[in-house]
């Protein structure tokens, strides 16, 4: 079911940290590196303690990623170093959270979806992420405790990288940017889904392929839910003149918008083409219909008569000249025939075999 | 039914306050607390008079909650002492309205709804809520006389809690945050009853069912009526510069805002996904027809030639040869089995059975 | 059907002026009241000329009501005394008009629509109003001789009514009040149809029910159609700054349009939930059919096979050795009996009985 | 169809002028008349060299009137004469144009659509009108040698006509007036079909009412095509500040806005109720269905088991007693008299008959 | 499928060029003109190093066509000589963007598609254009080897053509322009589909029609997937102010925004027809349906009787006086006929047949 698990607070006071439903991972792992166009460290932690240490390490930009959000303590501790508002720290513990971004006085709060196609369960996961971009640092926060953005630091850590002449704004971007890249591949399988449910759909229609229409619709409804907002969110980020303030920055960020939007313009299509097939499915369920109406009609109309004509033959009457007319059995059986035949041919003209 | 039960006063001079309509309470329990940073007193009244007194004791924020419009003595005195326009007071006293907010000279009038599920009766309850948001005072109406607010006040009590610290506009905020918060609950009771619709629809779709999911539209739509509006009231409010003013006033407001979103948003989606529902059921109830048609189809098809047969070898000619054969009968009866099973052969490849 | 008849032209003269269509009624009543703090004065009169001589009495507030518009020369008396643009006066009388507003130089031109539900012939009823606004003055043109403002007129009377302190202004913000009082009555109506629509079809649909739900739907389009354009009008009025300049007037006018929404509102959610019923009626149908079809199948699936046997033993084999058993008679009763209780069996698992 | 015949000039050098499909005449009328307060001329002629004589004639007011656009020469030779853009030739000639105006530096240019309703072949006839509007003079061309405007031309001719004081501009929104006045009467014929199909729907629906159904459609998707447009045209021609500038100018267009909006109102409750009967329709040919196999249900369910009881009387064992009794015969027919009797008990019951 | 494949490069570093999926052609030709009041040359290479040397012949204007992308070395040189910035080269690799355009410093990257209908395959192709529009040159890009603006090439190469008067600009106006010629093309095409889809289904409706008609429905879905975001392209375009300044370009730009406004009006017009037409089908399936359990009820309904009372007769009761009356033979045949007649008389006055 799309979205809404035990999000609401009511019964708890305000300004105070809890989680908002089940956690998706027990532990939480912080992963720290600082670099700037000559310098790279990367130390990780599970103690709170130990990470408030690490916070001290100076760095022209400091990436702090947290995987899980098990450790309150370790959030309270980020919360109290870059000075959070109480109001990010709880949305970010929140994870339902549509995408959005909020300027703060000294840093800018963005949360977006991560989307994930699971072949097994056969339907699309969703991670939420939270971002803090400060002037000089980058904090991410995963839900679980699944590496997203490795890939990314084994990039920054490459000396060549063009991450090392840049501020913590075209860091940002390029998280914004890894998490867009992958909606495209859950774009391209769900692609390949509707392709294959219209052949289906097209030869062979059934319940199964209905369901699996069905799935897929829902599939799409919770993937515009996650990217829809995006789109705003980066309009916002765009207009606040918080972060990407260079011309550069702003290409950059253009860039990742116009993904976005060829993003939720692929996402109608394909709501548009799923409304077409449940079309197709229902007319076609209409027409096997009238095949078996058909079927069903074709043998009534031939046999009743038929069931008929023997009848009037096997009734009792005392004097029924045909009955001892030695070509009466034969005359009967062919008088079945020619009315059988009346009626194929009959069928035929009106094309139903 | 939703909304519209004698709302209409055309018969009623204007500039005089009535109930428009049944009211839910027969009282008026008006709760005065008075609070600053050091100093909480609270008072309970039903009496007019003794209210026009409490209203004379200072505090730096004072909050007057009213349960139930019953008494209109009471909304007169607090019109006359507060200053408050007679289109407000009308307002007040008129519990059908939109959600939306109004700014006058010396206060801001908002109104909107609070949502309960009611498991007995299987439907949306929806009470209105005017808030008065003065410089220093809030007053709260609520329609029935269930004390919506308990839970605040306790709050307020409490002498370490942030509201003490604070001025009137985050104890409106406060006030808007709860009854939003409760929307979280409705939403995610209809989500439950979504899911299990779901289920029962893709294993054992029935009329039952789709009476339920008419009414679950129903109360979706019941629900959007009621927080749709309130998105624009809140925008109305952030733009209208009377109440919340403060950069930290601001946070908070925008944080309900995109609470209200998020539900918006979720409420769209559950509308969705019941039409989706809808074209579900309209399809499986095809799929049974066809069903149907096609068990009655295979029996005639299979029994009526086979009843031929039998009606031909019933014919009373006086020359059938094959009725004189030894073997005629059982031969009769193989005729019979070689069609059905050609016939079920036929069926078979057609996938019918 | 809605609104379309003779409302063209093409084939007269610009700046004649000509009734547009069929009159609603044959003659024209003229009710002039002038009014101030302390006076108040009140004539009828259906002749031009007398009219003229009434419009010269002085008065702070002065109210011309013209209820039915045969009476070309009485339009034209009042055009030439108030300096009224002939496209007014061809407004005026072209009584198909959508709502909207027109700020002239010296006055604004209003047009909207009073609805009416009729009982007797279960629709409702509409008739067009047009309001000329001026700095000390109203006029207000009904189609029909009925005496829609009547009582407004009461209440002006009244030496204490609120109307002899105020200007013109108030004056025609409580004419359109009154106007939009209406609609809720109307709506309230089309909401018990609903609601009795509903229960029908919830337990009885049929063909009648499908024909009131068709007709039903096509009101609330009327109303929507007389409701909408009201909206932008209010908008209209409010920001031309020629009529609601006080901030005063500005509230009640905002009031009212806070009532148009909120109608607007109900006519949407009345219409999506007309839409609603009829998915309802379309599969309550679709049930029917299944049910038809399952007490024809049971019927044939348990007959059919019976009739076989019966036709089986009335074969006239000279062999056939069942026929000689003296329990063959029973027995062969026995073995229908045995192959109905087996149908039975299999449609009460299949739970179509 | 609606709309796309070789309007693609791919293959065309750009800048020459060519006609964009095949015309509608094959001649072209050009009908100048010069007017102003005490004065009136108007002359006709075919011929592009007389015609750029004409032109020399001065007046206040200049209106010439193209009917048919077979003569490429008289619109080079008007392009010359007035300065106007290639790009504006070569909208005249592309007759597929979609209705907007462009302001070029000494004049406007605005096209539009006239409809006629064709009763012969029962469909909307367009045809394009351009309009050249410049400081003292007006250009229109007419798809057709159909003289659209002739009416106008005689009341200009009168005197005492309010043209004679009026300058260019008040010609060009008399054209478009009249040609928006033409649209009512479409609109008029089109809901009288409609009210038409309604009662047929209503009392015998059959597949011709659905294929009038579908026409009525398509025309009123083509109006809707026709009539959209000029709306933000008519939006584009106030605010361009090109041409309507007085006061009474705006007067005027506002009420040819109004008019549109009017139109557009309708064309959308109109296609609304197409879509309602529609749905009609199919609720009533499924109503159909439903008492086609009500009635087949009906038979088959009395008399197959009167079938069977005959058949089983009919078997041919020789112990059967009942056969012997004298009373055998009218009491197996009384057994199903009794049988049928308690079916039509049953479905009356069930209210199928 | 429309649109998804491979477009994602989570994997690859950013910064570095690479093909974003299958190549539609496995070549790069670069053809160069420059080009003035009144010099021409023009020059084809596929080699990288003689395209460098080739861009230094200086010219009034520089128009560099590329056709096919598998060459990524030219790309860069040209990105090298032109200062294109890196987002802008993948841009022009990613051949499944979104039509837009993008402002850089120096110069203006617009992109979009070409589209022609295939014949053959029954469905409308695209490709993509990438235009770099500088102060003096415009660089076109082609995704295929198709040599899709030769024809524009020829024109320029005209001594006397418009273009060797004007700038850049008119170049880029031209190119776009002809693309958009393209869609009519298409969109004509589609039509004539259309209508011949109508007429079927109007007359014959089958399966195969179904087929046609969600084909048509997905190119539809497919071609407005390209032309509505060249819509605000083109409006960027205008607002940007670097490419289009001069007044004159303006209005082709605005002309060329007309023509693509009425490709989007005729897109959407056509989507609604083809959702009228799938409606048709519905019913007309329905109405099949109908008329098929018509035959099998009036069949079912006149046989079965008639079957009765064969059966009646056909029973072995000793006493069953009309069994040994002379004409009772002739008068069960006589009684057969009058039930048959009488069936036929209520069959047909139920307009069944």
């Amino acid at each position: 079911m799309i979205g809404m698990k035990r999000v609401h607070k009511s019964s708890l006071s305000q300004g105070m940290l809890v989680h908002a439903e089940d956690l998706r991972s027990s532990t939480s792992v912080v992963t720290i590196c600082g670099y700037g166009e000559s310098s790279f460290w990367e130390e990780q932690t599970m103690d709170p303690e130990e990470c408030k240490k690490l916070l001290e390490r100076k760095a022209p930009v400091l990436w702090i990623n947290v995987d899980g959000l098990a450790q309150l303590e370790i959030l309270r501790e980020l919360g109290n170093y870059f000075n959070l508002h109480h109001l990010t720290l709880e949305d970010i513990l929140n994870t339902m959270q549509r995408p959005r971004q909020e300027a703060y006085e000294n840093y800018t709060y963005v949360v977006f979806k991560v989307l994930n196609y699971n072949n097994e369960k056969d339907k699309i996961e969703s991670e939420q992420i939270s971002l803090i971009i400060g002037e000089n640092y980058v904090i991410s926060f995963s839900e679980s405790d699944k590496d997203n953005f490795g890939i990314l630091r084994k990039r920054v850590k490459d000396d060549k990288s063009i991450f090392r002449k840049k501020s913590a704004d075209y860091l940002a971007y390029s998280l914004i940017d890894l998490v867009v890249d992958d909606y495209f591949a859950v774009l391209e399988k769900s692609g390949e889904l509707l392709e294959n449910l219209e052949t289906t759909l097209l030869t062979n229609p059934d319940e199964k392929a209905l369901q699996e229409l069905h799935c897929l619709k829902r599939e799409m409804l919770k993937m515009r839910q996650a990217v829809w907002p995006l789109r705003e969110t980066l309009v916002g980020l765009e207009q606040s003149n918080h972060v990407f303030v260079h011309t550069e920055a702003m290409l950059h960020l253009r860039d990742v918008y116009s993904h976005v939007v060829q993003i939720i313009d692929n996402i109608e299509i394909y709501r548009e083409m799923l409304s077409g097939l449940f079309d197709l499915y229902l007319s076609s369920v209409n027409n096997q219909l009238n095949e078996v109406m058909k079927v069903l009609t074709i043998f009534a109309a031939i046999f009743i008569p038929l069931t008929l004509i023997s009848g009037i033959y096997g009734m009792n009457f005392e004097y029924m000249p045909e009955l001892s007319w030695f070509y009466g059995y034969p005359l009967s059986i062919g008088l079945m025939a020619a009315v059988a035949i009346t009626m194929l041919y009959y069928f035929q003209r009106k094309k139903w075999i």
